[in-house]
């Protein structure tokens, strides 16, 4: 399973990045898109990566600290080079490939990897028209964060070279990939898929069973709603709450914090369907917490991009209260 | 409600940090013990606490860095004096007084904090002991960690000057208190209380309501049990799952990590409690997280302190696998 040419499905937020990645990797990386108006969509996309790549590469290059240094671009700041890492930068976004022929863009790949919206039925019809034009040797990937591969692997006409290979936002600086198993994977795929995202410098955490939410998330929203409780249950203020977590463990964010910066939105989307799932049996307090958030929104506090959440914030983004 | 005079029941890990950064913040301190057995016990330990001051500061001079500050000392490097901190480090060790007569240890008391052994049958019999000799005036506090001050507050003679003043361990370090009401405690009296805390440097952290584990463990223990989850299940590991909460959120230690600190036994405990209260239907699989820590305390490997734990450490704690 040698992997040489990478095709990416989907050239959004996550896609462009996983493509620019990818190419700046060395592979030979080919984004496919849906139609024209995906190309004037997607377009923009990469020039804002190449800029954001060429930025950190300045700042790593200025300041030369920890806090700065971006994994995806090298492995330590001794195998650092910066001139060859611009020219690495501005080489992988004119070698990057565009094309809208399904078949044509998939004739001789290694690797697919999904990055469409989050959407079941989008997702099963995208499959179930790629199947077909697949070659026998390619692995396919999907980077959904909310669904589980299991619930469309059926259509991908490969389950034991399907998987899930899950990317964090600014995937250059955070370099984590998150390679999970379904029940039907192939170990060997599995393990190709790992190598895979080390070959393109992600740091590969390995999941051998499907867990929704992944590892992060799954550790992530527990304690959220656990910090969030604390507030609905009138036990004590966002600001003590953040402190406690912040002070008693050397984090850097406290929930709030964090809630602000994921958005209000997305958080009333998860606890809302919880609450509508648990009613008033779940583990935590759903139901209030998801009325505290629809007040909010409704306020238009929905999180540092607006301004204010549970905190206000200055032009800048630094907290104000 | 001015707080002058300050005495703190119990002589233990505790008991003694509370009563030294009392009395190192200008707080004429009084130790009440149960007998000269615990005086025996309890010097050691001032000591202990003497001497760790004395690091830290000598620490905090040298090196002048924020990792190394420690709040309960000075409120900022501006503010530290090197000379004058060590001089009330020496002073509080000479001034601090030990009391083995209660009716002349709380005789004119502005404030008792109990930090005696965690066993609800003992605090009750030390709180009807102690009720009769308080003067009228005397706030009192219980620095318990895993029983409610509701469940004894009957016996105090005084529920409406009574809450929580919760520490944690090295609080000239990690100096946040976290101050509980139950409902009966005069909002007066919480007030006073997080004044109190602040003028001896701690940090407060609210609570208007009582809460098992307070902010801090509220939020730390369904995280843990979170992540523990994810290995007993058959998920990944606890290198990944460690990693995959470091780099997602920038946290210095991952979950297994904490374990290791907290060390396996007292781990086991909480979970093994969990596991005979909710059976199968919890929200996490106690049941086999309990298997797991067992198995390694019968291996000797109960965490850090013992060299192993999730991870082997060499002598000086640090992490080798």
């Amino acid at each position: 399973m040698n992997i040489k040419k990478v095709v990416v499905c989907g050239g959004g937020v996550l896609g462009s990045q996983i493509a620019f990645q990818s190419q700046f990797s060395g592979f030979d990386t080919t984004i496919w898109l849906r139609s024209e108006g995906s190309i004037g969509r997607t377009k923009p996309k990469l020039i804002h990566v190449k800029e954001n790549y060429m930025k950190t590469i300045e700042k790593m290059n200025e300041t030369h600290t920890p806090m700065d240094f971006a994994r995806g671009i090298a492995d330590s700041y001794e195998n650092f080079d910066y001139e060859k890492s611009l020219e690495k930068v501005k080489e992988a976004y004119e070698n990057l490939k565009i094309e809208l022929d399904m078949e044509k863009a998939v004739e001789d790949a290694d690797i697919v990897i999904e990055a469409m919206s989050e959407d079941l039925n989008a997702k099963i019809e995208f499959y179930k028209k790629l199947a077909p034009f697949l070659p026998e040797k390619t692995i396919l990937c999907t980077n959904s964060s909310s669904l589980l591969p299991s619930s469309f692997m059926e259509y991908t006409g490969r389950p034991e070279k399907f998987l899930a290979l899950h990317f964090a936002n600014e995937i250059h600086k955070h370099n984590t990939a998150e390679v999970m198993m379904t029940s039907k994977t192939d170990p060997e795929v599995f393990d190709a898929v790992v190598q895979f995202a080390r070959d393109i410098k992600m740091i590969p955490l390995q999941l051998k069973k499907e867990q929704p939410g992944y590892l992060l998330n799954s550790m992530l929203i527990p304690f959220l709603f656990a910090g969030f409780d604390l507030y609905v249950n009138g036990i004590s203020t966002p600001n003590d709450i953040d402190a406690a977590w912040k002070y008693g463990t050397g984090a850097i964010k406290g929930p709030f914090e964090i809630f602000d910066i994921v958005g209000l939105k997305t958080a009333y989307e998860i606890v809302n369907a919880l609450a509508v799932r648990f009613g008033e049996s779940g583990p935590y307090n759903y139901k209030g917490q998801a009325q505290i958030l629809a007040q909010k929104i409704e306020e238009g506090k929905i999180g540092l991009m607006a301004g204010e959440g549970f905190y206000k914030y200055d032009k800048e983004g630094n907290k104000i209260n």
